[in-house]
């Protein structure tokens, strides 16, 4: 039985498991990530890599990293929590456990572990969205990743939904992950609480009192409530994120949608509002079926077991 | 050396021609698209096939068509202008001349040979954007096409770009082809003559003074002449075109556009504008190299050219 | 009992009547306008009105024209359809006549009798939007009209409602006229006629085929048969109106909203999709009544009646 | 010489002064608005206004209240900071002083202000902006303030210039207050701050440090020392003012836009991309003149000095 290890390499922790090919975890470690040089990060890894291996073998590592791979899949061209720059980590990594290793966008293993083992595992082609702080993603067709000329295919934050709206850390105005992303439904709702208090006061209270702190934990709590503020927020989120997938749908026309990411553990909470919004937009309605639109069923895992299996398609490739 | 048979199957008029390896066209011949049933022109396909490939040897046939084809390329689903509903073409073809048969979309077709042959023979990413009437294209990634659950991926003509906007035979509002295509350029220039004569003297001459009579090859002349308001419209269909492709851009990161399509024909007058509005809604600018916008170079013959290939290559898979 | 006369001067005829009081029209004429020089318009005025003045007596001379008007209502200072250029038709008239004249634009006329003698005669400030081709209008303030600097206040169609949208004669796109006319009405029903055939077969019908051929009257006489893609018609411009009306109201916050001109004739089509946007849109809902919105009563005869009534206005100024 | 005494009611302070025919201030008292009943802010107004007159002499009191005044001018209906509903304040005053008081709004009575004797003096028709947290206004035609059907005209900041914008604290999303006041260059300011901190380093310096913390005194300080990002956001801001007050021209068409409240301090900063923005969305250019846009002259007295004015016009009426 092959195992293979897979790593999620986060800006607070590192998660190093070992993975079956059913994509079941049979050992697994944490550590916090070290927070000096990417130097130590890399020994880091290489060190729990080379601890799951003695412990149980494995024939090959794969990363997910937050930030961009190059084409080869070796090095980390740029990693904003990480301090990576043309960060060598495969190179690293073999060199220093013997083992075969390859390194991929953590949203990308994550969204490929979804397509082998999770809500998407029917699939052959899908689009697993990473909703968090920002949104991103993966893009899987014919049972093969999408990963652009530069790697950034399936950095589906960024394509401008709302032309003259708000910035974003890339440069533009509007880009969706600016309104379909968890910082947009704390936004809005410290929007809400700021000039309607009168309609926000579950919010509010669970704020201490300030808009300005509002979280996205207060949001969930109340919306689980019932309370109508908080509700009317994942309305206007699920509104964003549908016309978002309208969107991707058009251009992509995958089997399924997986909503995956801190924001999608809202459930129905977030999937009903986007399923709303995304049927209203979807062209040649009556001519073929609906994608289907399914939260991720891994949780934190994705990224682990995802980097595990894409080290196995390499190493049979 | 491997020769194959392609078939670009339009409205009017039927084209075939045996294609060598290098994607060069080593005969051909052109027909009338019988105006009859369904069955003529399966019959009318067979029976040029069938000459090619007696006169000069073809180990496949691969057919365009402008319609949905069904997963396994053996039926065409619908095509609108062509009274086929479900209509069983490889098998037919396959039963009149024993030769093995794909069918593919058209624009599919087309992409894929200036993917394989054309102006994106390069790249292992492109995106393939036929401009006429409408929008439509292809999407090759790591070069294989992008077919989509249902072989809509690539019919990219039907994100919404403007909510609430022209209403578009596919029952949606603001859809990207509904301004960025052949018909836009038309509609803006019938707008500028109706609502500003004055500015438009050169379009409304061209027209016979009427404003509602403006057409496609007006505009292009009238642009080649320098006339500001022709222009000034294709500057708004470029505007609009390079939103679009911006979008595309983010999702896919595509190492080539090629834009295609008898709009494509007006060359620089529509690759400037459109670069000049695509680069400026480009995410990431300065972390990335932005994708190369081309004119395709293999004009009306992509389709046919494209067919046979991807006969061939579904042959040897 | 003092009687004024009122001449409303268009591009195709020129309607003169001696006005009581009341607001009642005692006596009419009509003719077709002159197509020569603009001498021969003033002179028609001038003898139209000398007749009615013969036969009835009448103590001062209103002229209602489509154009601008300078501040002492004494020059038409641009007229489109009339070829008048700072024409003194004030001096001219009172020369012929020897009776006090003014002269003011034509929707201003309008939407003062309305305001007067008409839908918003209770109404200390009203709104008076003459929509035909395009939309203009009158803005009545604590009951006097509210001109402007230029004489354009009151010219309502024209502030933009769609950023980047169809182009205006007035060098803008995206002018409220461009979305809530008569013109916006037709463009609409030739789309969908366009785009989607098969739902907008009574209007093809109408139309002898052609969707160019799509006329305002085919659209009314549609949707009073029921046709549910001309009512889609006039609730995509009802929708529209209402959203400019909300702007308007939000600004001027009048008593009453009146639907004058040619477009306005289809009624409660038109009325009930208005409310319906105009409604939703409501700065401070609850903390105030919304305006009334009434349908103009007082038809063609409008104009004449307002400029008689402005003109004995001026002379006990 | 006619002396008039205004006061101008603010949440946190009252100020009154007497004021002659020339607008100029002769004397002036200020106190703290006291925080207790209603009561007691018309008793401590009262208080003022005697006292002024016994030593000054005055034949009449305006009096400025930041809410909804009744028609006749003598009822406060809802001042959202004062806890006055339906506040009979014209009684109260006449009643302890003896002197005859008219109540109006203080956008208005600070708009008449610089119509009669500020920077619009020499108009007869302006429309000032009051520019602060939010947006208000006056609208003064034919040297008449426009006081609507409710009081709500010159309540500039609520009609919609973005649909499905930010929401507004009067019920609606995309209010022109909520892109083009100073919480708007506030929020402008946070956003930038926070997705590219590298390009707002000046700004969050000022804030210590915290996007949350950026107020609109850090960003005017910044832009004065010449801050891009800073600039940036003041241009934004000025953009949409612009586009505001070209929907607001076009319907109104005044001789003069003042630019008022505490964000128009910034000067030049605000009044060159306004002036950008707004030109650029002017109707018929070329056919008249554009109106002037100028910044405000009587600062924080204009209120005070306003409501005076409009007693003694009152009081000859």
């Amino acid at each position: 039985m092959a195992l293979a290890i897979g790593v999620d390499v986060g800006g607070t922790k590192i998660a190093a498991g070992v993975v079956d090919e059913w994509g079941k975890i049979v050992a697994q470690l944490r550590q916090p990530t070290p927070a000096g040089s990417s130097d130590e990060v890399a020994s880091t890894i290489a060190a729990m890599a080379q601890q799951l291996a003695d412990e149980h073998g494995a024939t090959s590592i794969g990363i997910g990293a937050a930030g961009f791979v190059d084409e080869d899949r070796a090095q980390v061209v740029f990693a904003p929590n990480l301090a990576w720059r043309n960060e060598p980590l495969k190179a690293r990594i073999e060199q220093a456990t013997g083992i075969p290793t390859v390194v991929e966008n953590d949203a990308n293993a994550a969204g490929w572990a979804e397509n082998r083992f999770g809500a998407a595992q029917d699939a052959r082609s899908a689009v697993v969205l990473t909703i968090g702080t920002g949104v991103g993603g993966a893009i899987i067709n014919n049972n093969q990743l999408v990963r652009g000329a530069n790697g950034f295919a399936g950095e589906l934050g960024h394509f401008i939904i709302r032309p003259g709206g708000r910035r974003c850390g890339c440069g533009l105005r509007g880009c969706w992950e600016r309104y379909g992303s968890g910082s947009a439904l704390v936004l809005e709702a410290r929007e809400l609480a700021s000039v309607a208090p009168h309609r926000a006061e579950r919010l509010l209270e669970l704020a201490g009192g300030n808009p300005l702190q509002v979280q996205g934990h207060h949001i969930s709590q109340a919306a689980r409530e019932g309370d109508p503020a908080a509700l009317d927020c994942f309305e206007t989120l699920g509104d964003w994120i549908g016309r978002g997938m309208a969107v991707i749908d058009a251009i992509l026309d995958p089997d399924v949608f997986v909503l995956a990411g801190g924001v999608a553990e809202a459930g129905d909470l977030l999937r009903e509002p986007v399923l709303k919004s995304f049927h209203k937009r979807l062209t040649a309605q009556g001519y073929r079926d609906a994608p289907h639109v399914r939260l991720a069923t891994l949780g934190n895992d994705a990224g682990l077991i995802g980097a595990a299996d894409l080290s196995r398609v390499a190493e049979t490739a």
